[in-house]
């Protein structure tokens, strides 16, 4: 039983393999994100405030971008429980900028039965420069 | 001008600092970000699926639940940039939980003429057992 299930995972995920997901965010869905967990930095909302920051316009929620990575694990591991992520944000990502999020299967690990990921968590621009890394770690039952 | 810049600075924030919020996600909160990131993991939203989970039944976006750090940033560090944010997922947070979201600042370093703060940030239930925890880093101007 325990080997069907291993043989069974690991015909379906790989160390390697990589998932995708392209993603404009809109003032739109940041004024939804600012209002949903009642964040209202200045920096997001407030183009006066915003120009004279260091990115001199108006910025999407770090944590909204990094996001996607929920989104592609939801995605392309149903049912999997997130354990960590960490997340460096290296530039900032503007409205109506079409970004990249990527998550790749870095290592997988059996422990119990359950079949722990780590992954490799990238969000690039379109000049591929990367805006926002890190790694995650989930647990598949 | 540099040391009124400390100055005023330090006037305003020190070490051990604490910031707190509390908050509650409803099922509502929950389709709202699904639907904003496009997240539709069914442990977070089919009664059916996330009753033969680990935790028997719908449980808040991990990510959702930390994104309570960005607004603790946004509120209390307005015009702050997030540089950093790890997480640790350590309990399930359920809908209609009463949860306390705390940031505290840990260190304080003055690096061109800005400010680099380092924060714990830490999630907790009713109960205060610890549902997240880890790190933030931020710029203030």
């Amino acid at each position: 039983m325990k080997l069907r299930q291993i043989q069974y995972f690991f015909s379906q995920f790989q160390v390697g393999q990589l998932f995708k997901l392209e993603r404009v965010f809109t003032l739109e869905d940041v004024k939804n994100y600012a209002n949903l967990i009642q964040d209202f930095n200045p920096i997001h909302l407030d183009e006066q405030v915003a120009s004279q920051s260091i990115f001199k316009q108006r910025v999407v929620h770090g944590m909204l971008s990094a996001s996607l990575f929920s989104t592609l694990v939801g995605t392309n591991f149903p049912g999997a429980i997130y354990l960590e992520q960490s997340i460096f944000f290296k530039a900032p990502i503007f409205f109506e900028e079409q970004i990249l999020a990527q998550v790749a299967i870095q290592d997988i690990k059996l422990k119990k039965g359950r079949s722990i990921l780590k992954l490799n968590t990238t969000i690039s621009k379109i000049d591929q420069k990367i805006a926002v890394t890190g790694e995650a770690t989930i647990l598949i039952n």
